[in-house]
Parts: structure tokens; C-alpha cells; sequence
């Protein structure tokens, strides 16, 4: 952050005289509009009820934390203009499996402390649409939010504990998540994101008190929700847009988000398009969910010696494997097929795998590890039924690549000069493999680069940039949401794409097809 | 009121479908800003919360019920479109020594009842000064909040109760008082108001949440009180300045209201310059402050026996004489004066008193009831000092009316098209007496007019007319505010004011100097 330029900033009142009598409010908001911009102040009545004699004992020197809504500034809190006391935000990013957070001093922009844990609503359902029907059912609504809010709540104090401050410490929240995962986060009525016509109940949360949510914060706090596009593009990803700079950007860029759905926006300062893979019906229930999440013994990484032409692997912490992550798992199917055990229909190859191919049910299964090496006692495997089902992954994620870069925007994938990679699982994608098995467009590695925690990104951005709480609102106003359209068109390119690396194997050139 | 065009309107929301599937919200604030104006809209959480099922059984209709603030228009609740439930506003004015509230139908502009009581701020000191002294003790301000608030509470209670409401069906307030009743209603620290130089804490109070000042109405009612122009020139003014149209007048207007002080506003369209008395020594505990106020058996008329020149009086319910209220006194001294009973000089005269003056205390006495026919057993007199102080300020009332409209506005007073008369004394100044005493300018009858509790009449005017919000900060940034410099120049105005009518009998050339 630039410093002495967030949302905390010492101002100077002028002082009252005979020719200048105006209130003491009055010339407050002239300080506060001369610092932070013209516009509307609101300013909270129990702020106001002492200003009178705080300004005179700071003599009218202050230190004012700030934050916005659509229309005004609002003065959060005064303080002493030498006062030390911690004046941090909270950062959220309300994911459907995990809610990450993180504390941040909003005067230097520091890291205070951050936590993760898993979202508690996946007690009642593990996915979107479950806890959408669930929310409908009397007090489900209630239920859902009350969850969310209770663990958030907790896990702030515990947090704010550990590293040595108070619950009361904490200002601001800015929060990002999915629509749905918005909504039930406020409370409202979400049954219609899921029905035709697709209705979210709000788009543009404005700034709310942090105690109409119920949370349990300094009681002035402000609360700060990322807008959404619609049912299907959140508020996770214009946290994300903001975060990789996109809206900045002299020239094209791409950004994908790769979770339980793939997310996908192309654009620079001078237009954003973006599309998500729910429409997509391929892509539900995508890679990642094949894959166990990163724990001990989880197999991350998957390779071809060179020398052997053996698979060889490696697992979280060096113990013994007792699975595979998605991750490792495009590694694997990518080191199958550059060592020919795996063709370009996708199929295993009988004379390539050799013994480790076995009849498994009916399924050829592909043996990677034998349950004498195996952590949990039976062999670790593949089946051709899983290995289709990342087929169609891998398709579906390169024609919507395909689609919105080239049908919509009118691009190369050579035209792009970054390709970021956000999610937690998008973290972990080893570009070349995907490359190799036709999932990403075959661009230079170094174009490709890891975002990380995007919407987490996004969140702690808003609160130490004042700016970009208006590139925000641009951001979901210059938006153009593309409904991916499945129609003939479409499924041809997905045949295509079905292939490895692709029936157009001159898109890949450098995937050496065995 | 003009039917359908006030805070409360029956809107149609748009239905969503495939080609318009924005948010509820977005269709929602599309609507309001068609019916209600541009800008941005703020609506509570848990309007928001049930907005999807709401509008849907409501078949995308609804009632709104709306305030604005500085910034945004409000949605303070939404109804179901056929609702008959009751929609109230109350509108208060805080006096000094007296509060005033009326609740009327948000939808009709109807009353739906009245009701008045004493500020039981009185207890603890009966002016401003005593009672801003008192909130700088520890916990003062806070009692004296309280004690506003509380007794506003059971009285809003009691007349909802009386006329068969709830006070849940109170939905929004609309206040005015003097900068100091605003600052103690609202609890914000106000000793700086009487100390020079003279800093209210706020002037422009911004809309705020019904619940913040503790007021017991419907969870989301909004408050919002009238601006003051600084600490003598109060909300209540601005609120008789909208009551009275002076702001639209296309002729110059005056209006003043005489209460504890006088405070004057001279304007039109064009221009509006407002001084008030507090700022004139001489009119500090002026004319109303000697007389009693109205009970049975006040005399409230006085007036001379065209034949006997006998001085005959009226009394309130006709009882038997107990005192004098202020307005009478009035007539009484312009009694005395057209009798030659007292003298140009303000002097009782020996020979025309005969045994009606008597010597108290060294201090000539006239004896207007002997003790005989008073209600008390004991006389009811008017002595010299009494009179000096009366002299003092019908010439200060004169001397500042004189300042602000011939030497500020450059008018004479026969340019004036209506010279209203506010506040409850006010409302009882026989006009004829008052001119013959030199205290209001010789103009024709017709001319003066009564306005009654401006201050309240501009606070049901809030709730009735939206249009009235901006015309209220208009008038506000519009006024030219005079400091009454009490200079050489003003004690010559002054002592010429305070001969009976003036020493230039000529501005008088309706009263006959006996």
C-alpha cells in the first residue's frame, strides 16, 4: 500500500473562530473531503456526540478511519491522533469447502495473522445447490447463515487472540465468495439463483454495519461484499479480477479460476469478457473434485524418468501414498500419455501399461501404486471410467478457453502476454502437463503465472487501496458475461478437444505426441 | 399534500426473465429511482433478505415506504401493495419549554392526533443556558438525553395507543428545535454553543437510524432534524422559514417569531437574511418572559372604554383576574399609551392615572385589579419597572426589525407583502397594540398574519411533501445570517425606539399620540 494513503489517515480540523464558526462537524468533513475526496460524509452519532471535546483535547488533530458506500464516505471512528491502538481489517474469502481469513493493520498494510477452516455449511451440504434446496426448507435460511457467521465470528476472536488483539480491534471486514456463498452470508433469499431465470437476490451489496450481520467485530465496523455479475460469476472473481491488476492491463490478459467450477476472464483496461464453467455441463464436477485434497501422503507430483520410462511420483511430506490430488492426478494422465500408455482417444494402450493395466470390475484400471507400497493397503489407481471423466474435463476447459478467446474476444492465445492461474487448485497445476494433455493452450511456460488465493488477493487489496473500491464497481460494470451457448458448434469443438492433445495436433507444437 | 407523491408509493417492480435477469435489488432500485428520482438507493438487510419471496407473492408490486438523506434515498420498509396497515410519521417540535408532536398518516397527510407537554429538560434548568451548564457536569448530558428521549417515547406511546396505533407504525420523525434542544435531543456535547466563539458541535444533522437516538418506534424508522444556521439561529426557524414559503415568495416577506428571543428572517426567492434576537441585550428575557402564560383567569385582552376611556380586560375562560400573559401586557401598555395614561417617554402619568397609581416600595404602581376583584385577593399592578422592561424591548424588537430590513435588506417596511407572526406568544399579539406602542412597524392590518407553531407546521411539511427535503438544505445554504453588532449606530436606533411610539412619530402615522 502507499503509505499514509489508506483507508487510516491522520487529518488536521481547522480550528473554530469568530470568522469561522461553522460546527465542529462541518469542518470536519471539510478535512476529511480535503483528504480523502469530495463527496457526502456520514459520520456515526456516537462519533459525533464527543467530537466536540475530543477535537479540543487532540487539539483538532486527528486520526480518522475511513471506509465508503456507494454514495458517501463514512467516518468509522476518531481516534487520538497519536493513539497506538491496532486498527486492523479482516479479510474473507467465503469459499463453498474453505473460508480463508486474514488480518491486516489498515495503517501500514501488514499481515497481523491469517486462518483457514472449513466453511461449516458443508455439514448440511457439500455443494452449492444442496444448501440452496436446504435454505429453501423453513429456517434453513437462518440455519445456513447462522453457521457461517458463528465460525467466522469464532475464528476472528481466536485469531485476534493469537496474535494479541481484540475482537474490537477490527473495522473493517471486506469478503468475497460466490453468489450463492454471499448471500447465505447475508441472510437473503437464494432459492432463485438456481431456478430459471436465474435470479440472485442482489448483485451490489452496498457497505453494511458489521452488527446487522451479526458480526462480532468493533461495533461501528464496516462490512464490505464483493459485487457479483450474476448467479454464476461472483464476487470471488471481480475480487480476483481486481487482485491480477486485469482491469489494468495495457494488453490482453487471461485469468482462470480453477475450483469446484472454472471461471474465465480475458481482458485489459480497455474490455473484460468473462465466462464461467458451470455452463459447461462437462465441466461440473470437474478435475478437482477426482482428487483428494493436500494432506500427508497425497501423491502431488507425477513424472516420466527419462532413462526407465517408469512413472515416478512424489507425495506430500515424503510419507507413504494413500492418493492423489488433482493436481497430481493431470500430472499422471499427462505423464501416461507422453509415455505412450495412454493414446490420443485417451484410452490405455494394452501393450504400453503391460502388467500394471488390470480388468477391474469390467474397467481397465491403471495400477500406480501396488498395495504393498501403498499407505492405506490397497493399490492406488486409474480407471479408464476416470480417466474419461478427466478427458472431459480437460476438453471442456480448453473449448471455453477457446470460445472466449478466440469466438469472443477475437484473440490469439499467443495475443496474451500473462495467463494467471488462481484457486487453490489452480495453485498446483503443473503448466506443462497440462499443456501436454491439451488442457491449457500451448503457450510459452513463462506466460503462465500462479496467482494464488485470488479472491483472499482482492479482499486484502480493498483494504489497503482506497482506490480500488471504485475499479470494483468499474470492474462489474464493464464486465461482459458471456453465456457459454452448448450448442453444434460447441460440442465439435469439445470433440476436438476430447482428443490428446487435441485432433488439431498443430495447436500443440510442442507436445510431442509418441 | 399532493395524493400518491409522498414518502409512501404503490411502485411495480419489473419481472425478471432469461433477457432480464439482474438481481432483485437492481429491478427493485430501477423502479424507486423511475417513481422517486435518480441517485442511489439504500435498503436495509432484512428488507433485503426477504425480497425474493416477498416480491414474488406480492406478484412484483409493492408499497415503499421511503426517507431520503444527504446522499441516498432510503427504503425504510417495503409493504405488501395492498396493505392497509397503518404508515405514521411524527412530527416534533422540541421546545424549550414546551414539545409539541403530531402523528400523521404517511399515505393521506391526514392527522392522526396531537398531543403537547412540557420538556422535562425544565427540571433540571428552565432555559439553555442553565441546561447547557448542567450537560457539562459528568453524566449530565446523558440525563438530560435521556430525559428528552424517554418522555418523547411514552408520549408517542400514549397518543399511538389513544388513536388506536402502534408505535411500530411510526416510521419515520421529523424534528425541529433550537440548536441546543437539537444538540441535547440528539446527546452530542453542546457546551461550545454559549462560549465564544459560539461552535455548535453540528449543524446539519444527517438522517439517522430511529434506533441510534433510542427512539421506540419501527426498527427502521428514520429521524432526521432540521439544520441549524449556528448556535442562535436554530432548526425550528428553518422549519418555520419552509412552513411560512418564504423561500418562494416572489415579494419580500418577513417573518419572526417571538418567543424566548425574536428571531427575523426578511426574504423572498431571492435572497433570505435571518438575525435573532439573543444577539440584542435588550430583548434577552424580553416580553413574553414577563407575563404569565395562559391558564383561567389570565388576562388576555386589554382595551380602553371608547366612552368611559375606562381600561377593560378579558380573561381566559373568563374567571376571575390572576395575572397578565405576555400578549396582554401588550395590549395593556398600548392601552395606557392611547389614554395618556403613560407618556411618550414611557412614564405613567400622575394625572391621568388619579388613584389608579399608587407608590410601592418608592416605585409608581399602576393598579390595573384591586385586590377586591383579583382571583388572588392581592391587586394586579404593572409598576415602572415593569414597564421600563417593556419599553426596552418593544424598542429592541423595533430597533432590530428596523436594522434588518432597512439598513441589511435596503427595504422599507411598506415594501413587505406579509409579515408573518410565529411562535405561541407570537400568536397572540393583538397587531393593532403593537404598532400603537411602537413595537412593530406601522403597515397595514392586513398585512401581518399569524402563523402559528411554524417550527411544527414545517416538520408535518417534511412528511407529507418530499419536495420539502431539498427546499429545507436550499433555504439553509441561502440565508445570510447577521450578527446584530449592538455599535453606536444601534443604541441611537434604539433610544429613539424607545419613546411611545418613537421619537419620530412620523413612522407611525396611524397612531393618534394623545
Amino acid at each position: 500500500m502507499i503509505p499514509g494513503k489508506g483507508w487510516v489517515r491522520r487529518i488536521e480540523v481547522e480550528k473554530p473562530s469568530l470568522r469561522n464558526n461553522t460546527a465542529d462537524v462541518e469542518r470536519l468533513e471539510k478535512s476529511l473531503m480535503h483528504e480523502f475526496g469530495d463527496g457526502p460524509v456520514r459520520i456515526p452519532l456516537t462519533v459525533v456526540q464527543t467530537l466536540p471535546s475530543n477535537l479540543r483535547s487532540w487539539e483538532f488533530k486527528t486520526k480518522a478511519v475511513m471506509f465508503r458506500d456507494k454514495a458517501s464516505w463514512i467516518v468509522i471512528d476518531l481516534l487520538a491522533p497519536d493513539s497506538e491502538k491496532a486498527v486492523l481489517g479482516a479479510a474473507i474469502d467465503i469459499g463453498t469447502t474453505r473460508i480463508e481469513m486474514a488480518l491486516i493493520h489498515l495503517e501500514t498494510g501488514v499481515e497481523a495473522g491469517k486462518i483457514g477452516f472449513d466453511n461449516p455449511q458443508a455439514l448440511i451440504g457439500p455443494d452449492v445447490l444442496a444448501r440452496i434446496h436446504y435454505s429453501s426448507r423453513p429456517g434453513g435460511l437462518e440455519e445456513l447463515n447462522r453457521l457461517v457467521i458463528k465460525e467466522i465470528n469464532q475464528n476472528l476472536s481466536f485469531l485476534c487472540q493469537t496474535c494479541g488483539y481484540e475482537k474490537e480491534d477490527i473495522y473493517l471486514v471486506t469478503a468475497a465468495g460466490n453468489t450463492a456463498m454471499t448471500h447465505l452470508f447475508m441472510g437473503v433469499e437464494s432459492f432463485d439463483i438456481i431456478k430459471e431465470p436465474y435470479i440472485p437476490g442482489i448483485n451490489i451489496p452496498d457497505t453494511m454495519p458489521g452488527r446487522d450481520l451479526g458480526l462480532d467485530i468493533h461495533e461501528h465496523a464496516l462490512v464490505y461484499l464483493f459485487p457479483n455479475i450474476g448467479s454464476y460469476f461472483g464476487g470471488d472473481l471481480i475480487a480476483g479480477i481486481l487482485f491480477s491488476d486485469l482491469d489494468k492491463k495495457e494488453e490482453p490478459c487471461l485469468m482462470v479460476d480453477v475450483g469446484t467450477n472454472a471461471e474465465i476472464v480475458v481482458g485489459s483496461k480497455d474490455f473484460l469478457i468473462a465466462c464461467a464453467g458451470a455452463a459447461g455441463p462437462a465441466l461440473e464436477g470437474g478435475v478437482s473434485k477426482m482428487g483428494m485434497t493436500a494432506k500427508p501422503g497425497v501423491i502431488d507430483r507425477v513424472w516420466v524418468d527419462p532413462e526407465s520410462r517408469e512413472i515416478l511420483f512424489h507425495t506430500i511430506e515424503d510419507q507413504k501414498p494413500v492418493g492423489i490430488c488433482g493436481s497430481g492426478m493431470i500430472d499422471l494422465a499427462a505423464a501416461l500419455f507422453v509415455s505412450g500408455r495412454i493414446d490420443i482417444r485417451g484410452k490405455f494402450s494394452e501393450s504400453a501399461c503391460g502388467k500394471n493395466l488390470i480388468e477391474k470390475e469390467g474397467i481397465k484400471t491403471f495400477i500406480l501404486v501396488d498395495e504393498t507400497l501403498s499407505g492405506t493397503g490397497e493399490p492406488i489407481t486409474l480407471s479408464q471410467v476416470d480417466l474419461n471423466s478427466l478427458t472431459s474435463s480437460k476438453a471442456a476447459m480448453y473449448t471455453i478457453l477457446e470460445v472466449i478467446v478466440k469466438n469472443t474476444a477475437g484473440l490469439e492465445f499467443t495475443d496474451l502476454k500473462k495467463f494467471y492461474v488462481a484457486g487453490t487448485f489452480g495453485s498446483f497445476i503443473n503448466p506443462v502437463s497440462a499443456i501436454s494433455i491439451g488442457m491449457l493452450p500451448d503457450i510459452p511456460v513463462s506466460v503462465f503465472e500462479v496467482l494464488g488465493n485470488s479472491s483472499m488477493g482482492g479482499a486484502k487489496l480493498l483494504l489497503t487501496s482506497p482506490d480500488a473500491f471504485d475499479r470494483i464497481l468499474n470492474i462489474r460494470q464493464s464486465i461482459t458475461y458471456i453465456e457459454l451457448n452448448v450448442n453444434q458448434e460447441f460440442m465439435n469443438m469439445f470433440s476436438g478437444a476430447k482428443f490428446y492433445p487435441h485432433t488439431d495436433a498443430s495447436r500443440f507444437p510442442s507436445v510431442r505426441v509418441p
